[in-house]
């Protein structure tokens, strides 16, 4: 992929925009193949340099040598805390607000059920979420549902519509922040007073947004959260999620996974379960360490940057994407999905066409990376640490190349894998 | 720890034991310190000497340049089903009956709550277990029962009561086919048929057996049963656990957590949940590929070992081991925990001593490193692959100092630290 071609205004100017990013220093802190320009860190972060010798260091030092020894001399019983407080700061929240455990699946069906065995949702029925929400979202919402013997009902209202929705019989409104395809984003701020005002509580999925853009759950007086720790987290594949719990809810809600990790005395083993004060509580098993140091090392790096720049450059990427899309990319039949050029959004751009999955498949074998999304969604993560302006231009150069050779009606591309 | 002075009887036995030890060649395929002598590994596994090249090599290579392709390219979406898979064939089930997931805590809350809200415990509503067990397992228990709504009640017998406590009310069997403290161990062929004459469902914690005992869950006819990947396996710390559902009910339990993992077509982003055909149906959220390829070293290793070989080494073991303390250790208030000598029993040996804890810590400061367990047990665990009897000789030879000293009165022994 060299870039002797390149000599349109927009290249010179993704030149410009890198010459000037004050992010820029943050690229060579990750592994990133040459022969790639990476836009998926939405779906699969990259390695962060520092991750791989962490990760021997945990394996070798801590497990091999330390062994059992570890759990205290290494503080793996306070990774969970650790990295919880850690990631605390790039939500806004408070370091005891935040703990990592598990899959965001499984703390999304913590939270709602937490949540509709509260107090505080006595005598509501209702939870409300979006049609087109993240599927586990909806599976850990009717999981929650059928496991409290259908006391409650889903409803799915489009965003538009769900202000107004927003009525005493609303128990929780459960939304990801930013959406996984399209990057749409909602005012956190805005939809969890109106929330409020019905009395109902609001859990935020945070998946696509920790990392990518500011967040602040204090300010918005958000009651739960949870969020992914392998997108912009670059915490590994399936590295644990975290989740949320406001400080002022922390002792009236229990964890429906009442496990040993969130007793409050897990080495009394005592017969009877008594939850740990504060988010602890929400712990269940132990925790897988070696993916836990991975998060970590990911955590960490995200601290030294600061995320009104991170949000800056991930919008700025965006307005360049499209802008070149249109650009270079013309009567392609390729439509911009979610919000338009310069609104608020995520850190993702996605673009519907008739032949995405073989236009995605065709630029992955030229090297650039990206996700299809059923039916018919191209999706491009822009991962504010790592991606160059230049990597957008190079990726629309290909891409148009892609389009107008009409490479992608190759039979190699047609046919669908079983998994991306 | 020089074994120059070690002249007696029971030492050169030992030295003749580990001569004709058949496993003997494991222990150089584990990393172990010189300075310790580990009887803690039914607690945390030791590290095989290829887990960690294997997890830097996925780290590295699969994650730093794969990238997101590894899911397909590197089979990450397959591990779940391809390491249950390798397990099943240490717990005498059927490849596509086990699969690995979440934590054994989460794993024993899905299938409680799948085993009581199936049809065949309907009208059903007591759960038996013992006093004593794990717990965990009792937790996940309350936990269950709590979020199905007071419906069912927990009953916790004592094992020699357990048979005649099974009548036609209960609906679940949920015991620890080894005890945790004691080693005591069920007959696990009995046990399950007389649950199954009252028509009652077993489900079986493995934590403590697999990778210990021979296990055979398809000639005990066990309904269900969880295991953990972080004791015997080998699989590293908090590594993932797995969980096992006989053939016959796999189309007729659903998972109370279903996550996108377990949908039918994870990849469709359908809103509406629908269950995966057999075991796969009870994975939830994304598996944390860096913990999993741990653990498949673990397991891979241990398929190496025949298992008949493994218990009978283990039975040998604690023969020794108790043999050895009567012979070395009397009068000291030592009192031998669950099975007696040849009796059946697991992995692990544990004694009684009023100063259990301060003993205990005396022993790791000497590299004996076992586990205190409240109020007042030592456990020493058993791990056949990389345990000889001159270590066992070399541990009975220090406790018997220890105690003969009464070195465990010191004050820094005597303090309890927060965790171990």
């Amino acid at each position: 992929m060299s870039m002797a071609h390149m000599t349109t205004a927009g290249e010179n100017e993704a030149a410009r925009l890198d010459a000037e990013d004050p992010l820029a220093g943050f690229r060579e802190r990750f592994v990133l193949p040459d022969d790639v320009i990476y836009l998926d860190g939405n779906s699969l972060g990259a390695l962060p340099r520092a991750t791989a010798a962490r990760v021997q260091a945990v394996a070798t030092a801590e497990w091999g040598t330390g062994l059992i020894r570890s759990w205290n001399s290494a503080d793996w019983i306070g990774a969970p805390a650790r990295v919880g407080a850690k990631i605390a700061r790039l939500v806004g929240a408070a370091p005891h607000e935040v703990i990592v455990a598990d899959s965001t699946s499984v703390n999304l069906y913590k939270l709602i059920v937490a949540a509709l065995q509260s107090p505080l949702a006595k005598g509501r029925s209702v939870i409300l979420s979006e049609p087109g929400n993240f599927p586990t979202d909806l599976y850990m919402i009717e999981s929650a549902m059928a496991t409290l013997g259908g006391r409650h009902r889903l409803e799915l209202v489009p965003r538009d519509g769900l202000s107004d929705r927003m009525r005493d019989d609303v128990a929780l409104v459960l939304l990801t922040h930013v959406h996984y395809k399209t990057a749409e984003r909602y005012d956190m701020v805005a939809m969890t007073a109106a929330a409020h005002a019905a009395g109902a509580l609001v859990c935020w999925d945070l998946s696509h947004s920790t990392g990518a853009v500011v967040l602040d759950l204090a300010s918005a007086r958000a009651d739960f959260a949870v969020g992914c720790g392998y997108k912009f987290l670059n915490g590994g594949p399936g590295a644990p999620a975290f989740l949320y719990v406001a400080e002022r809810h922390q002792s009236t809600v229990t964890s429906p996974l009442g496990g040993w990790m969130g007793h409050a005395q897990p080495f009394a083993f005592a017969d009877q379960y008594a939850p740990a004060p504060g988010i602890a509580r929400f712990l269940c098993g132990t925790p897988p360490i070696l993916s836990m140091a991975a998060l970590e090392c990911g955590v960490d790096l995200h601290l030294e940057a600061e995320m009104a720049l991170v949000e800056a450059k991930s919008r700025a990427l965006a307005t360049y994407f499209i802008d070149q899309v249109g650009a270079r990319c013309g009567g392609h039949d390729l439509e911009l999905i979610g919000p338009s050029r310069g609104a608020p959004r995520g850190s993702h751009v996605s673009w519907r066409h008739p032949q995405a999955y073989a236009v995605m498949q065709a630029l992955i074998a030229r090297g650039v990376i990206g996700d299809f999304r059923a039916p018919d969604a191209m999706r491009f993560g822009l991962t504010p640490l790592y991606l160059r302006f230049t990597d957008i231009a190079q990726a629309v150069e290909i891409l148009a190349e892609v389009l107008t050779t009409r490479m992608y009606e190759a039979p190699r591309f047609q046919v669908r894998q079983a998994v991306t």
